[in-house]
Order: C-alpha cells, then sequence, then structure tokens
C-alpha cells in the first residue's frame, strides 16, 4: 500500500511532446489485415515494454518497446480497438498501434500517474495524476492536450488523484486521497469542464464504478468502511457502507491494499477482497449489507468476476502470492485452487469469459487458463508480467 | 405475429454449398487496416443487401450483395470483430467479411430459418430453423456443418425452433414452437451434441437471456406468463412467471408480437413490451414479480435498455411504428418522444450508449440520435432498413 500511494516521486514536472518520433519497434511484420476484437497487451513492467497478444489462438503477435516506467501500468483502449493508451508510472502516456505495432504518439503529461480511461464517446483520454496532482484530458487521436484539471484542495495545495472512472455523459468520477474528497468532472465541453465535489470520508485510496456506470465506490485507508455514490442522483451525497470493511481495531498487517479495480458484481452481490483478512466479503447491491464472508487462502489482492458471474477469481498478496482460488458464486465456497506460477499480479478474462490469462512475474510467464475445465490451455513466455488488459474493456464503462 | 411464426415455407430442403464463389461487391475500395471495434451491419431486407457501418463517425462504408431473402435477417459476430455472420430467412447463412466487404463463404443450409448465435469460445455457429425444424452447428472459420440437431418431439414431428441464445459452456439454449418445450444443447464435443429437454408451457414463441446468461425466459403464445429456465440449476425446472403477462382474458388484438430479444435489464428490474397493450410492464428480476406499469404510445415491440441502464427505449407496432419513446428508468417515466421517421423496425446502442441508430424502414433512412441531448447527429439514407447490429455483440453473452 506505501508503496502504491508514496512511492518516491520524480519531479519532473509536465514535459509535453506530443510529436515525439515514433522509436523503433523490436519485431513485427508487415501489418496484417485482421480484427481487432480478440486483441490485448501485457505488461512487461521491468522492461518498459508491451506486448500484443490475440486471444482466439492464444499467441503473442509482436512486441513494442520504448514505454518509459511501468511499475503501475494501466491501459485503456480506443472505440474502434486499434489503439492501446499505456499510461505509465513516470507520466508518460502512449498510444499504441496495435496492427502495426508501433507507437502513434507519445507525450509525457505528468512526473507520477497511475492510470487513465477513455470518455464515452471515445473521443477523449484522461490521465490521472499524483504529481502533478489532478486529471488532464486529451484528444484521443493526437493526444494534444484540451484540458488540465488541477486537483487543488487549498491555495497552492493538489491532491494526488485515485480512483478515476468514466462514466456517462463525459464524465469521469475519481477520488482526492490528500482531501477526501470524491469530485466528478464532466467533459462535454473539454476545453472548459465542470467539477463538482463531495466529502468522501479519510484518505479514500481506490475507488470503482459499477459495471452499469451508476455507484462510485471509494475505498478509505484512514477509517474503516467504504463511501457511496449515486450518480444517477449525486445531489443526495456520498453515504458510508459496509462499516465493517477495513481493518478495524485490531489493526491488522496489511501486504498490500485490495485493487478495487478487481471487484466483482455477480448475481445481485457484489464479492470484495476484505483489508488485511484471508476472507472475500459478499455485500447485497440493493441495501450495500455484507451477506457474507468466504475464508480463502489469503489476503486477496484482485477479486473478478468471470464476464458471466458464476465464479470468481481471487489472487493475493505475499506471501500468498503464487495461489489463485476459484468461488462458485451460487455455492458461495471455493472450488479450485491452484498456482499458474510465482507473483501472480494480474487477471483478465476473454471477453465472453470461456478462458482468463494470468500473470506470474516471478515465473515469467502468463497462463491461459480453461475456466470450466480449469485446464492450462497454454503458457506463454513474458518478461516479469504484470497488468493484462484485452480490447474489449474499450466497450465497456468504467475502465 | 402469425406473418413472423407462419410465413410460407420454402421447401428447398438442405441446400449445402460451403465453397460457393464469393459474388462481386458493388462498392468499396481497397481494404484498410483498422479496428473492427466500432464496425457494424445494416439489414437493407428488399434488397438482400446490407451495409458496412461504422460509428465512430456514423458513415457508411460500403455495401455486400447477394445474401438472399434478408426479410427476417439477423446478425451475429466472430470473436475477433471482423466478420458478420448473416442468417437469412431462406436458410441462407453467410460470412461476411467486414474489412475487404466482400462474402467470406456462404451456405444455404435449412429452408426456412430466423437467425443464429456464436458459441461461448467463438468456434461454432448455430442456425435456429423453422424448416426443417432444429438447429445446426458450423465451424466458425469454414462454414462446414459439425452437427444437425433435429427438433424432433414425436417420431417424423419436427418443431420449428425460437428464441436461441448462446450461453457459457458451448451451450444453446432454445425454445420448440410446435413441441411446448424448452432445449439445452451442449457442443462441448461439436461432433456429439448432448440435448437435454424441459416442459415450457403452451407455444413458446420467442425467448431470450438475461445478460449474464443466467436465465432464459420465454413468452408463450399459447398462454399467459412467461416461463423461466434457470441454466446454473436447470435441474430445478421451468417455473411460470408473471402470469398477468399476456393477452388475457379480453383477446386484444395483437398487431405485432414483440420481440422479447429486446428486453431490457436495467437497475435490478426487467423491463417488457406487454402484449396488446399500450404499457410497458417493469419486474422484478429477483422475485420476478411486477413492479410496475409504464403507459406508452402504442403496442412496443423493442424494449431496449441504453447499456448504462439510465433509459429504455421503446419502438411500436403499425399503426404507431412511426414514433419512439424513452423511459426514464429512476423516474419510471417517458420522457421523450419522437419520430425518426415511418416504419421504425429497430435500434442499436453503441457500446457505450451515447448513441443509438434507428431504422426506419418507410423513409428509407438511418437515424443517430444522442441519447443525452436527444439530438440528430446525422441520417444516413438506407434501402428500406430493418435490423442494424454492430461487432461489440460478439463480445456478449445471450446474443
Amino acid at each position: 500500500m506505501r508503496a502504491r500511494l508514496f512511492a518516491p516521486l520524480l519531479a519532473l514536472g509536465l514535459v509535453a511532446c506530443a510529436s515525439a518520433p515514433p522509436p523503433a519497434i523490436t519485431s513485427g511484420s508487415a501489418p496484417e489485415l485482421r480484427g481487432t476484437g480478440d486483441l490485448g497487451v501485457v505488461i512487461e513492467r521491468a522492461a518498459g515494454r508491451v506486448q500484443v497478444v490475440e486471444h482466439s489462438h492464444d499467441s503473442r503477435l509482436g512486441t513494442v518497446e520504448g514505454l518509459g516506467d511501468l511499475s503501475h501500468a494501466h491501459v485503456a483502449f480506443s472505440r474502434d480497438g486499434r489503439y492501446a493508451y499505456v499510461f505509465g508510472r513516470d507520466g508518460g502516456l502512449t498510444k499504441v498501434d496495435l496492427l502495426t505495432r508501433r507507437i502513434d504518439r507519445r507525450i509525457v503529461q505528468a512526473g507520477n500517474s497511475i492510470g487513465g480511461s477513455v470518455s464515452q464517446d471515445g473521443r477523449l483520454v484522461v490521465a490521472q495524476n499524483y504529481e502533478p496532482g489532478g486529471i488532464k484530458a486529451f484528444d484521443a487521436d493526437t493526444l494534444a492536450l484540451l484540458a488540465d484539471v488541477p486537483a487543488e484542495y487549498a491555495p497552492g495545495k493538489f491532491s494526488r488523484v485515485v480512483g478515476l472512472a468514466d462514466v456517462s455523459g463525459q464524465r469521469f468520477v475519481y477520488a482526492l486521497f490528500d482531501a477526501d474528497e470524491i469530485r466528478i468532472t464532466d467533459f462535454s465541453n473539454p476545453r472548459q469542464p465542470v467539477t463538482t465535489r463531495f466529502p468522501a470520508g479519510r484518505q479514500p485510496y481506490d475507488g470503482l464504478v459499477t459495471p452499469d456506470g451508476r455507484y462510485f465506490i471509494a475505498g478509505l485507508f484512514g477509517e474503516d468502511g467504504l463511501s457511496l455514490l449515486d450518480l444517477w442522483q449525486p445531489q443526495t451525497g456520498v453515504r458510508r457502507i459496509l462499516a465493517g470493511y477495513g481493518k478495524g481495531e485490531e489493526k491488522l498487517p496489511v501486504f498490500k491494499m485490495p485493487h478495487l479495480r478487481g471487484w466483482a458484481m455477480a448475481g445481485g452481490q457484489a464479492w470484495l477482497p476484505a483489508i488485511g483478512r484471508h476472507e472475500v466479503l459478499v455485500a447485497d447491491t440493493r441495501s450495500w449489507a455484507e451477506s457474507a464472508r468466504i475464508p480463502v487462502k489469503g489476503q486477496p489482492v484482485f477479486v473478478m468476476a468471470r464476464p458471466d458471474g458464476r465464479q470468481v477469481w481471487v489472487n493475493f498478496a505475499f506471501p500468498d502470492n503464487e495461489w489463485v482460488q476459484v468461488i462458485d458464486t451460487l455455492e458461495k465456497r471455493v472450488v479450485h485452487t491452484f498456482s499458474p506460477g510465482k507473483a501472480v499480479l494480474h487477471m483478465e478474462f476473454t471477453p465472453r469469459g470461456e478462458a482468463v490469462w494470468l500473470s506470474s512475474r516471478d515465473s515469467n510467464r502468463i497462463s491461459v487458463v480453461d475456466t470450466a475445465s480449469f485446464a492450462l490451455r497454454r503458457e506463454l513466455p513474458a518478461d516479469a508480467p504484470s497488468g493484462i488488459f484485452f480490447t474489449a474493456r474499450g466497450q465497456r464503462i468504467g475502465f
């Protein structure tokens, strides 16, 4: 957690170079005419490189280098599925052409960044930054800066931004760790964004929106519980839910804060990683009251639903990070436990959920697993892989 | 309704010609390297032709001819988004390459067909047929026949198949109009499919699955109410829900049976076209009990949720088929009424819902409407357009 929020800030300031020449690619051949619905990107974090992959035949198509510090990289996609927007820790924002496997554009837009999203209409790319604290909107084609929205909460004081998510109406919702706030910025007029502020509770450290884009939920580092904002009627304000969610009075050691992005909504229930506990919490999405706790092998990091909601897959913090468990959401119990490799950092389901890709950083591989039989379909070599992102995200809300 | 179920059967029998030469295209240029996530197909029913369109800039890219009788055409997509599978009324199944805008393969697989779907893993295309009654599975690449599953319900008697939907585990669920049955066929071994049968109630005329693929719901022509099958635990059998759904004792005139495919799930509620009444019914998706009725302008045909669930759009049967209404699902009332043209047959939302495309058959045009402002974004000419289908369907369950 500390490493995530308080990584050394490289005080590079803002260096925008929208017309930087594309670096050479390291591999690849003449661009092939092909669909883009089955493409994806695997982050090779140490090498500053991404693999371009496809999940129809589970293969690697090529690599693209020169993307900078990818230690907390996030990827979003253009609405046509051709381009990946790769957000690097060092503030780099790179538009990668998945068909030619070249860098189309690259800018360094901040000193420390943790991700970004694409607007509902696909025309804006918005980055969330720690340094300088705030969000910035760019033209999705050219990466030209359209709007800078500093997260200023007191004169000259700027908060780190976490949990950015795109929602309908060209809006983006996010939380301010240092300012205990949730904000909604509306980019309907991209050059004149309008921001609304809400009190969030103490130190929101991450956030997510439900798959329909209706609810924004922020996890709190400074107190127990979560903050819920109904984006369909934000005027009703933020309310506290699941007061038992958090470290509580026992002050459990927390090896890694869970990623809220991974929360699963399935069967009218939300499946949440408990903080510090070896449990997955289940909450009713109508009342937001806790409905069950499921014991698991370690401290959960990602808790992700298979797209049909029948299974929830869980990975864990150190020292249990070689393990993955599968929960059957109907039976509400673990039905499968296995180790795809060492230091399992991320999982990504194929769009309709027949397979899942898992990255094992310390085993230098990607494992592709059949979600019905749990059989290993394929292993692919990768250099310390972390995030895996498929283009179908570009067709969905809140990614 | 009668026209839909009892159209003249062309007793062609099975004519498979998987290697038919591709007809010439009528327009188009050299294939362009591009993403496929924003592509779509518009059916020009009278001309046996489709338009290939894109929704990033709302334009027509070209046309493909020679697809036969498209009077009740349905379209499914390959998992990579490159190919459209067009199911014609005359049993034609055509694989259209959206990038080259040519026919890649074409077979005539039945005498009378009303649609089909693609398996979860993308490797099978399954057609639902009236004549000969049953379903057939084809290799998605080659269109080679892999399995023929006749809907035989008594010696030598074959039912028309309706409501086919793909669900997880290579399964397809569908209903038999003439046999009062729901069936699930599992193609895990494509050449040795396994079929399970359930009693469905009288004359199921259409069906759908919920977006998570869990529930199959069949509308009944022969009695009031709907039949619900929980595909996560099919052994619990079919149960009757919404006994008030149907024509009831008044025997209202029904100008066109609603399409169940259009049902909307939003905010934990299902939004259903009432049969014969000028109403949209709202049912709670936990109890499946009716929770509200919303008066609308005519007999609803398609009732479709914007992808975020905040709006439900409704078109109508004759004589109100020039109108479209928009329901706000939070306020549960009509908030907008307009006429995009004459004989509005279909609607398709962009994947994240910022726009909707509407086909007006008798005005020979497609209207693209902004769903936030209701402003007309663009009109495109089309020859008696009916169905509109975007490639994002290929990434979703139950399409």
